[in-house]
């Protein structure tokens, strides 16, 4: 294929987990990226904060680079953009909203001023070299969504975005299915296509059902305080809950940082609607009775610092739960935090809460018919279903083929592969550097897998530190061995045993000395950290992480 | 109340979570014990094995301890046995295949010979003091579980123990629905009634079902390999798997320790029926072709040491997965355990398997309509909910009282709480001590609250190791600082981090000597702590467990 007749799609991330969405597209040696997320750390990431993608690629392709698209404003589609654009400074496209709240991420970073920002319309179009990203209206579980039509010199790639369909969504238009009509009768080249609910048949509810649920609870629920847990960004959720309270003569407080940052920036962009006099702070919560409020919160995945679980724990400044409180969790646990959610269920129930949880949510991604539904107007010649782990991205890929795409013409792609691709034929062309990069603190991509191989270590196991002095030249013992050991044994019930491992690194080292009185410390080492190591074994069948420190002392 | 007109129930765990069944029983000074479960360790208790009950109150009550009553072969009924019996040593009464089960488990801990043991039939009572003990056929997801009527001289306790009602059971009878009507027209003071599965509406299906799954994936894929992963101890589903297998013509290998385990155990007992040259070896594999075989395998759970998650992962010494092969999840992740199943499953999609799990599960814990069933026929003056997270014990006490328990005979206990209860009253008269004990290797009950916030720490930022030589009473440094660190940094890789570190300790015990030549060494050390964790969370916003040592040399 030669180089400048085809498109290359690029994606560094989101095709191995629901996560850590971006992908590049080159063209002619231009190159646009859709999207820059992050994911959470995985359990075996011990203390790490967040997980960014590895630019290496893009790094080197630096001065091609036009600009970032945003489909919308999830921290797996915009949260790596503060480590990104430090070093890959180019205009960011995106609707309102979504600017909006990446606006309010680079003001916490300090670098608001130095990035060139442009809000984009629904239908309208913004040309980057030889592309001409289009974006298109869809529904998701935040509001201004976008799919993006990219129409290149070679044909028009359709990328979904995260969407659902939503034929009566809270806010704004239904997903614009007529445009993906039109572009199919244009004819499309490529369709990437949002996969989190392909293995779930039928249709994804509208966000409305939900408004239904909170009035039936609203309803049967008069004199009781509600609180009412939900995802942050989810505006049209918290608008519900406000159209509900206001319909109920409650008041509202918001509470959780992210939610009251979120809250903030959809009311000053004109995505909330809130009357006067709804909104009380939490400070004057005392000055109403419970059948006057409505709590909205952070806190529906059970992450422990969030303010849901520290009313639950006791530890919230403000707001204690009593018998009667009715909580409402609008959301459904993310793979991963079912058992955090269960343990502020029971925490609510036995403070005398009731907890509801049921048709309180519905999914924010499209399943199999909203899917087959999009292939149908769309019809593309090629297939690269995105934004899914491995099983997500197979099966996708079975349900393009009885949607008519051709076997051949179906491409799982693993981050890091470069696709190419024209009317008349497609192919991955080789490979960049993709993966994960670790933040912790402040530090980026300084944590790797022995760092974290040794956390898991401490984690199981505990470690034991042995220190001897010796003199320089002779190896006598000055001083030690001290022994001090953290996350091994309680040491004010242990300390026979320590006794005892101080004699056995002692007869160790004596050992070591006579048999080679010029031990080298390597030697020397290896012999503290072996015998305390079996010992431990033999006695108590633990494997404490053993480091043993030599001080020379030069006299 | 008078101390022995009235019969106590002592639960000494399983009230708090799904796991760790045991509950004293005591009239008249004479004790017994119904189970005597672990549990699995929570995500905070790193480096833990398992996890078993307090028993504080056993060892105190020791002499008066009649025998402990198993209700089925679960871990989590019978898994503290073997640490439990090492210090109060009374026999042990079961139906056949849990007393197997036992056996097997106390061969392992060489307690075989000093433990007394007797088999019970359905039926049948064993008589301890003034208890009578009935055991009564149940169903569950395990052989010969059973309900039990403990007989007392103030009326009759019935603890179903686990139990679903299947009418259609694999191997022998229904759960015995008669016996429990029989008993609810005698009278029965208290129910204590298994939760697991309260808050779901219905009813289970018959373990029945998923043979019929079974015979629907044998029948359409008939040339690929099929590979099944369950619990090891559903003797009634590997007896489902086997004879699927027979129809379609293929040879079975059982692989995994804890299935090979189990398998022997009930094919010993008969409770496995297996046609001969049916079981094949794995060591034969290669003998057989795709469509000639079956392999039942450990590691449904995702477990990563276990056959399945080995094969996927490639690393298992015998089976490699193929393209073509069928992979069934018999099993659905239980809570905590979703994340590895994903993983295991995205590994098999990526070698070319096919993964079934539609139908291929059900539970063994009865639905609420099958609970209301029971309570229907034995119609208890006193709700005792058992078996469950503290939701489900107070949805359960909410469902007892639909079916005619009178509010204040419903009793949501803790673990720990001494109920005693006759025909005319029952009341919470006292506590015993409850709780965990957790087991790290050979260690049990030493590792508490302070090592696993060290733990913690270490997994969450690695630790750094301060040590300096010092002169004893001159306080002059010999030698030092040397500085090592695990799970902080890449040290090959940050040696000028290290540098710097090595200079700021050095500042700051200069600084203290200046200042306070005689310092001693808890300021010395106070000294580098602090000024080491400042620093560095100054420049990378970590915060490292920093360890001074101090090496003192007595020249």
């Amino acid at each position: 294929m030669a180089n400048n007749s085809n498109v290359k799609i690029i994606p560094l991330g989101g095709l191995e987990q629901i996560g850590m969405n971006i992908t590049a597209f080159e063209y002619n040696g231009d190159i646009i990226v859709v999207d820059c997320g992050m994911s959470f750390p995985d359990d075996e990431m011990l203390g790490i904060d967040c997980v960014i993608p590895n630019i290496d690629f893009l790094r080197e392709t630096k001065d091609q680079i036009k600009g970032f698209v945003i489909t919308h404003g999830h921290e797996d589609h915009i949260g790596a953009l503060p480590y990104v654009l430090k070093e890959i400074n180019v205009p960011i496209y995106a609707t309102k909203l979504t600017m909006g709240i990446i606006e309010k991420k680079l003001e916490e970073h300090n670098m608001l001023d130095q990035v060139k920002r442009k809000v984009v319309k629904f239908g309208q179009s913004v040309h980057l070299a030889d592309f001409r990203v289009e974006f298109i209206k869809t529904n998701h579980s935040i509001a201004d969504a976008a799919a993006l039509a990219i129409h290149t010199p070679v044909g028009i790639i359709v990328h979904t975005g995260d969407f659902k369909v939503d034929y009566t969504p809270v806010y704004g238009d239904a997903i614009n299915l007529r445009r993906f009509a039109d572009l199919g009768k244009k004819g499309v080249l490529a369709l990437m296509c949002d996969s989190t609910n392909v293995l779930r048949p039928g249709f994804t509810p509208s966000e409305r059902t939900v408004g239904q649920t909170f009035d039936h609870i609203f309803h049967e629920h008069t004199d009781q305080r509600i609180i009412i847990a939900t995802f942050a960004s989810n505006v049209d959720r918290v608008q519900q809950i406000i159209d509900t309270a206001v319909k109920y003569n409650r008041k509202v407080i918001v509470e959780g940082r992210s939610m009251v940052n979120v809250i903030n920036v959809a009311k000053d962009l004109e995505y909330l609607h809130i009357p006067e006099n709804t909104l009380i702070s939490i400070e004057e919560i005392d000055n109403y009775t419970d059948d006057q409020l409505v709590l909205i919160t952070t806190g529906s995945q059970g992450e422990s610092m969030a303010a849901l679980s520290r009313m639950a724990a006791s530890i919230h400044r403000k707001v204690n739960i009593n018998p009667g409180d009715t909580i409402v969790f609008s959301s459904t646990p993310i793979p991963g935090n079912e058992k955090a959610v269960s343990k502020v269920i029971n925490e609510l129930y036995e403070k005398g809460a009731e907890v509801i949880f049921q048709d309180t949510h519905v999914s924010g991604h499209a399943c199999q018919e909203e899917i087959k539904l999009i292939y149908s107007l769309v019809k593309p010649k090629y297939a690269i279903p995105v934004h899914g782990e491995y099983r997500h991205l197979r099966e996708h890929g079975k349900l393009a083929r009885t949607m008519g795409v051709e076997k051949d013409n179906v491409f799982i792609l693993k981050s890091g592969q470069v696709l190419a691709l024209n009317e008349s034929a497609a192919q991955v062309v080789g490979t960049v550097p993709a993966g994960s990069v670790l933040v912790d603190g402040l530090g980026v991509g300084d944590i790797g897998n022995i760092v974290l191989r040794d956390r898991q270590n401490l984690a199981e196991n505990g470690i034991i530190i042995v220190v001897i002095a010796l003199q320089k030249g002779t190896n006598e013992l000055l001083a030690g061995p001290d022994i001090v050991s953290r996350g091994f044994v309680y040491v004010r019930e242990a300390e026979d045993l320590m006794e005892d491992a101080k004699y056995v690194v002692t007869g160790a080292v004596d050992g070591t000395l006579k048999m080679h009185p010029d031990a080298d410390w390597a030697m020397l080492k290896g012999a503290i950290r072996d015998s305390l190591t079996n010992w431990l074994w033999d006695i108590m069948k633990r494997r404490p992480v053993v480091i043993p420190i030599i001080s020379e002392v030069d006299l």
